[in-house]
């Protein structure tokens, strides 16, 4: 094997497939990416964890055929000391020489044949053409909502449906559940059947992320029984469909509300980031307390001490305490652009609605917590 | 104790006297600041781990006087997350309110009486007023060269002599030494007696970041028996002086070299970076061979690969291999500001010297290592 390619290339193609090693796993191989020539002028680039496989695509002048595996952080490393110029890299048995000016390296990499076989061929029978921008989007505002991907529930996954033109996305665990729904035009390979996916949140995050990188208009995913490929630019992500019942989450938000109160974000966070100094760690506590165009903001720790802070908002209804765990409200308020949020309340142990004022169709849902005394 | 102040200057006095608190040790009030007020219009903060105590004055309106302790680490974020206005702090038995527009927070705090008693008092039978500038830039040359101050030995101190109108730093340790001159104004107390003391490599790290918040012009150092008392602008660090044995290190730099290279610094910054993913991570070891206007760097990683190098320098006299532990170098190229550095060399055995072209008042002496094969 031997081929030439641009430094800024073959680094970006690194920093996208690395997501999916595994460093310091059982198997030495899956630390490192599999590089393949194909064709004269192009070089393809795997990396998996079993689970979840990114696969992309770079241009290269092809010298000579092969393929070979190497480890990505070092190979991550190496390229990101090199200017852009000219990258020249050729196997010679167990190493592989990469050489640029005055600059050489010979690196000890892994037999092609001892990487995992990544079952990537899908059938399009299922499939759908969306919009990158109002995808991403949408995967930003609900990801954080999911439950750890660790716990393997199927709360550790954001349930996508496109039906007709509407991307709806959302993601619930125990204690709160965002719900977005997007305009976009799709082309689906069925466009009258609705789209619907269980997909892990943590495939969803690195998706985001390479998102910034690859530069594409639209995403492709195709559906399988067991499968999932997603198509964004030159780069592929294989990973499994999530099994299991989501739940039914549309049932939990409620429809009408006896309260509301209209808050500036920006006060919001900074109120909430003094109070939050003095709060018991374990529950992380807030205590929200809304009363004729204030709210007052109150936390408790047994050790340190206690913390209050008092915003102007607008809220004319009857006065209501009610706690939260201020982490889940700080999550969300990092997210949204709105400059002023409605908080759509009905009782302290009712679910609660926060929402952007200029985008209701994004919803963060946060059961409160019960207050002592 | 009840006062007003300034967010921002109490903010600063927290962060400067904050260096010396002891977070998680088995005395909890060592975590903590003790606040006293001082007449009428200041208030004064106090750290200390025993070994190494802060204390800074800040300007206050002062209700009524008393003292109190409090916990640095809260106290910060707290004062952090304020807009810089009025503070009001007043104590109530065990708790101290702050109070600032809209915000309040009771705080928990120790009582004066558990603080430990820091001897601050200090004859100035030896004393010298030295410019900040030469002096933390002396510092800031020679401090990385110490001995890690675990060791508790007197090479984990930086030994500064002042004699006449030269100020000498230097500090070494078993494999480096970094020595540095600095012609500076000095009023010692004994102006014809050399003025001359080991101290903490620690202690005056902190020194440097101190004199970044305090602003002063000069810098005060009193010395006893035991003990060292250093006065920056209206802050004091009281530290012991360190006992033991200093080496005398000028025996060990060569006063004649045979060979001489001159290399760009930043050129030499990028080709060890490169060179430096593929060496043995045990000793960190980069071959240099210089030759005919040029240098070849090399590293060897028994795992991971090999690397190499080379850059234009000036060079003219025999080829020599020699090398060194790459971290020493780019800790020295890090601290210079020169454009081009030289490099003093007799064999591949003898002690380097590396000094900025510009500046060879200032010299890290490096040990090089014995290259295999």
């Amino acid at each position: 094997m031997k081929f030439v390619a641009n430094r800024d290339d073959l680094l970006n193609g690194i920093k996208i497939v690395e997501r999916a090693t595994v460093v310091k796993g059982l198997q030495p191989v899956l630390a490192n990416v599999l590089i393949e020539t194909v064709g004269t002028n192009q070089i393809r680039l795997t990396a998996t964890d079993f689970d979840f496989s990114i696969i992309t695509l770079i241009n290269a002048d092809v010298k000579s055929e092969g393929k070979f595996t190497l480890p990505a952080k070092k190979l991550g490393e190496i390229l990101s000391r090199l200017n852009d110029e000219l990258i020249n890299l050729e196997l010679n048995d167990s190493t592989a020489t990469i050489t640029c000016r005055n600059s050489k390296f010979d690196i000890i990499g892994i037999s092609a044949n001892e990487f995992p076989l990544v079952e990537e061929n899908i059938s399009d029978t299922d499939c759908m053409e969306i919009e990158t921008r109002p995808f991403t989007k949408a995967i930003r505002e609900v990801v954080s909502a999911a439950a750890g991907y660790e716990t393997n529930s199927p709360l550790s996954g954001v349930l996508c449906e496109v039906n007709k033109n509407i991307l709806e996305m959302a993601a619930v665990d125990g204690n709160k559940l965002a719900r977005v729904r997007e305009v976009v035009k799709n082309t689906s390979s069925d466009g009258e059947k609705p789209f619907e996916m269980l997909i892990s949140s943590k495939v969803l995050s690195e998706l985001l992320k390479i998102s910034l990188i690859a530069n594409s208009e639209t995403i492709k995913i195709y559906k399988e029984m067991k499968k999932i490929v997603i198509m964004i630019d030159k780069t592929k992500i294989v990973t499994r469909l999530m099994q299991g019942q989501f739940p039914k989450y549309n049932q939990f938000i409620p429809q009408t509300f006896s309260k509301e109160a209209i808050v500036n974000k920006n006060d919001l966070i900074s109120a909430l980031e003094r109070v939050a100094v003095m709060v018991n760690e374990k529950n992380s506590i807030v205590k929200f307390e809304f009363a004729d165009n204030t709210l007052k903001l109150s936390g408790d720790s047994p050790e340190a001490g206690n913390s209050q802070d008092e915003l102007d908002v607008k809220y004319m209804s009857e006065p209501l305490a009610i706690g939260f765990n201020y982490k889940f409200i700080l999550e969300f308020l990092k997210i949204v652009e709105s400059e002023d949020i409605t908080i759509k309340l009905n009782s302290s142990l009712s679910a609660t609605i926060f929402t952007p004022v200029s985008d209701e169709d994004y919803l963060y849902l946060v059961m409160p917590v019960q207050l002592r005394g």
